[in-house]
This record gives C-alpha cells, sequence and structure tokens, in this order.
C-alpha cells in the first residue's frame, strides 16, 4: 500500500558501505557508537557524589547489547534519518532500560544477585545507591532528550511524551513490571502473560523503533507498520528470552538459568511448553517479516533484525 | 536596577480580590487548586495496575502542603504568568517531590515507616509496590509538562531541562540525597552540610521559583536575583525543618520527632546547636527579604512566604 520512498542519507548507507555489512557488523558497530555517547552523558566517576555515579556506570556499563539503541538506529536508518539526531534518544532509552533493571534487580523485586555475568548493582553498592542511581538514570534519559540541539523543540517534545508513556503507567514498563509481581503469587492466564510482557518488555521495544520513525518523520501509515512490527518483535524477544532461560547455562547466560521457572513467574515455557513455546516464536516471526513487506522502503535490515530475535544468542 | 514592570493579569489579582487575601488564604487555595490537579493527572486508583495507582495516590494525597507548587504560583504571579500556564509545572514539581519521598523512606534509605502522620507508602504497600510508585511518579512528572499545551513546545523543553537538573545528578536532588547517605556514617563539615541541603533540598525550590519565573518570560537578571532569593528560602527551609524535628512533638510533626537527632544526621541543630540555628535562621530570612528588594515587581507575598518558612508550624 505504501508506494512513495524518501530520499535517503542515512546511517544504512554510511553503515553498508563499510566492508562487512551483515546484521552482526551493525550490531557491533551501534554498540561501539552507542556506548561511546552514553560516556559522554553520564557524569564521570570522578565527579562526586562518587558512588552514585560509579554505580550507574556499573550498571550502564555491563556489556548490554544495545538492543533498544540498535533498533532505534536500523529504524531511523530505513526512513533515512541522518544518525547524529538518533543518538539522544538511543540513550535515552538505553537509560531507561538500565535503571528498569536495576530497580528490577533490587531484594523486594525480583531479587537477583547477578546480571550478564557479574554482580548486580545492589549487591556492588548496596541498595541505596542502587535506587539513587535508578532514580537518577531515568531523570537523565529525560534531561538528554530534553537537551539534543540536534531535533527541534517540538520533536523534542513528542519524543519526551512517547517515552514517558512507554516506560510508566498505566500503558508502560512500569504498569509491566507491576502486573508481573502481582502474577507471581497466582496463576495467570494466556492473556494476562502477553500483557505484562507487551508492558513489561514490549513497551520499550515499540517506543525505540517508533522513536526511530518519528525522527525521521516517516508517514503516519508507516509509523503504524513500524509499530506492528516492533510489537511483534518485543512478543518474540520475550519468547525467546524465557527459552533461552531454561536452556542456557549460567556460564552464557550470565545469570542464574532457570531462575524463573523456580519462582514459578509467568514465562511463555511455563504456560505452554517448551516445544509450543519455539513454535510459538516462530509464527510471531513470520508475522514480523509479513508486516515489513507492507513497506516500500528498504527493510532489509529489519528484516534481519527479526531473524537475529528468532535464532539469538544468549 | 530593576526598573520595568510588566502589565498585569495574573493569579495574583484572581487571588486579592478574594475576600480572605493572606497568605495562609493564598496557600490554602493554591493546596486545593494544585491537589484537584494532581487528581486529574495521575492515573485512578480504579485503572489497571492497581496497587501501584493506590500507593502513588497514597503518597501524593497524604496531606502535603504543596510548598513547591505554592512558591511557582507566586512566583509566576509576580512576573505576570497566567495561572492555566503554572499549574502543570507546579504539578510535576509535586510529582518529583514525592517520587523522591517514597523512595528516601524505604528501608535501605532514611528507613521511615510514619510521614505526614501515616504510614510511608512501603509500609502500607509493601516495598516493590513502593519502588514503582515512585518511578512512575517521576516519569509522569516530565510526561505532564511534556503534554502541557497551554505551553509553547519551547518552553516545555526548556522546563524540563530546568526539573531534570534540579532533581537528577551531579547538580540535583538525587545527588544530595547520595551525599547525604554518605554523610550519616561519619563527621561532615559546615561546608558539606550546607551542599547537601542546597541539593537535597535546594535544588527543587530553585527550580520551583526559576519555572515560575521562566513561565512568565521574566528578564535574565530577574531570573537571577528571583534563584537568589529561592536559595535562600531553601535553606530557610531546611533550617526550619531541622529545628521542628527537635522541637515538636510527633502528633503535630507527623513523623517520629528527633530521629534525625538520633541517627546522628548531619542537620543544622546537631551542627551548631539550637540556638545558633534559630539566630541561622534569622539572618538567612533577612537576606531573601533584602534580595527581594532589588525587584521592581509586587513582591508582597514573596516576601510573605520568606516570613511564613521563618516561623512555619508543623
Amino acid at each position: 500500500m505504501i508506494m512513495t520512498a524518501k530520499a535517503m542519507k542515512t546511517v544504512s548507507e554510511m553503515v553498508t558501505t563499510l566492508p562487512n555489512s551483515d546484521l552482526t557488523s551493525f550490531l557491533r558497530k551501534t554498540q561501539i557508537l552507542v556506548d561511546s555517547e552514553l560516556d559522554r552523558y553520564l557524569p564521570p566517576e570522578s565527579a562526586s557524589p562518587k558512588q552514585v555515579h560509579a554505580a550507574i556506570r556499573w550498571s550502564v556499563f555491563a556489556g548490554g547489547k544495545r538492543f533498544r539503541p540498535s533498533l532505534l538506529l536500523a529504524v531511523g536508518e530505513t526512513f533515512g534519518a541522518p544518525q547524529q539526531q538518533l543518538l539522544s534518544c538511543a540513550c535515552a532509552l538505553e537509560m531507561i532500560h538500565t535503571y528498569s533493571l536495576i530497580h528490577d534487580d533490587l531484594p523486594s523485586m525480583d531479587d537477583d544477585d547477578l546480571r550478564r555475568g557479574r554482580a548486580t548493582c545492589h549487591i556492588r553498592f548496596g541498595e541505596a545507591a542502587a535506587i539513587l542511581a535508578g532514580d537518577a538514570l531515568q531523570t537523565l534519559a529525560f534531561q538528554t532528550v530534553s537537551e539534543d540541539q540536534a531535533l527541534s523543540g517540538k520533536k523534542r517534545v513528542q519524543l519526551i511524551q512517547e517515552i514517558a508513556r512507554a516506560s510508566g503507567t498505566p500503558e508502560g514498563m512500569v504498569a509491566g513490571q507491576a502486573y508481573d509481581l502481582e502474577a507471581e503469587s497466582r496463576e495467570v492466564s494466556a492473556q494476562e502473560l502477553e500483557q505484562i510482557h507487551r508492558l513489561k518488555t514490549g513497551a520499550l521495544i515499540i517506543v525505540a523503533a517508533r522513536c526511530g520513525a518519528l525522527i525521521a518523520d516517516a508517514r503516519e501509515d508507516e509509523l503504524s507498520v513500524i509499530t506492528g512490527y516492533a510489537a511483534q518483535l518485543g512478543l518474540l524477544f520475550q519468547i525467546t528470552d524465557d527459552l533461552l532461560d531454561i536452556t542456557a547455562t549460567a556460564e552464557t547466560l550470565g545469570k542464574t538459568p532457570g531462575k524463573d521457572m523456580r519462582s514459578a513467574k509467568a514465562t511463555y515455557p511455563n504456560f505452554y511448553g517448551v516445544d509450543s513455546a519455539r513454535e510459538f516464536a516462530g509464527r510471531v516471526h513470520q508475522q514480523a517479516r509479513e508486516t515489513l513487506d507492507q513497506l516500500d522502503r528498504p527493510t532489509e535490515r529489519l528484516h534481519a533484525i527479526a531473524d537475529y530475535i528468532l535464532n539469538r544468542p544468549a
């Protein structure tokens, strides 16, 4: 249905002209780029209050794969945005994601000691510093977008609205975490399970894709398609994450495997069984690819991202 | 030095034409107004996830005096802003303030069971819900300002920048809380004590005044004077808060009195003794009044606020 294609002067071109242009290479390059930008945005460890700044950096630079920033950059590239305009928002989403991990790991929440192969923030720096590090990271996310002079004031306001709705309650990440905690103490339906993940994991993945498209001034119909694609990607991400938690070893996973199973948390393998969860992942992957086919844009990279999530390493 | 006065079509006029126009009446009216706006902005308790929404409302509607919103409205009025443009920002600052109280009360932070005469958020709803309620309130603060159509996009961006810097680290509220926690385990100097309070309490009071002036398009020199006034007000607020903590009874204070003294926290009476802290408060109050005298604006209400803080009830 979508026939027009915009002029391209994009990250895509810059990256595809580099020697190794496959997805792994793209992900590695965006990871390096985003890490370098994050380093610029975060307060240095040498600045006081040092403990909180060290706690922030401990968690932000814990080897995360920068999936949300990469998705934002890939979508922005697909719709022709200059890379320079995409980076503040990409970093802001990583800050929001990291703040949520820090708070979710706390003893009163998921009580995790290990994340990405090393001590979680509160284990390393104490609970008080971890709470403050998470709080400050959320603040810095909004500050970062609000201060990006590469974006018009109108665009900054629009992005802040999108990010806030996707990370708060009742329609965002915090709501998902609240539903998840509630669900620990009782049986949940398939519908509830999907709602938990749509909010807890999906909302931030969807907003990453939407922000990329918004920065690129994608049309309304394109934004709607990319929102659908990202929703399917988010669901796929959660199913494969749940599967990895069961099948991987502690070494490859970087956290205690099987923990979700033991604590009877709402996960897809817990609900459907491992084989049916795998089939479900396959169907969602196929839907995501079909959604992309509605776009008259160079969607190879977005297809490759869907493939990568289906078969992703731990 | 400041000679021009702008045309006035203000909250001031609306409020001063009402029968009882003294400061107590102004504070009561803004409290009612801000409470009603907050009620509009916050998710209803009837909406899921209910526990987190109930936790948010428990803490936001715990009888707070809305000092920061009142200061914002009073400053905005002084410089001639329409009330309608002041309310979103006033509510946002109350959300940030409340989120900080919820997190500060947690067991790993100040470990307080009682606040404003009733159970703190984590005592009533559990730690997990309290952490999420605080997180969501911070998000909603930025969302609220970003969505206010009474303000231009440019103004919204500017206000979000101000609020973020004042509530994060290294120059805002979270930094102050981090210094305060550090200070619990050791002796602090007078200079450190002042830095803790300048960030932990002062930053949000200063930004309340600055936002009021910014919304009203106050001149740079006026903004600078009002920033100085608010810094003195913030310091005065902290000294009298510390004094109240020692002298008041649990009933009037609504929290366990003397708690700060017992835990050897950095407070003015702990540092200087009660009598010298009282004298210090008097000097700071005088300075705040003199600062206001530099403005060629109707500053009666701002003078009255300084008087009120000096002699404030518990």
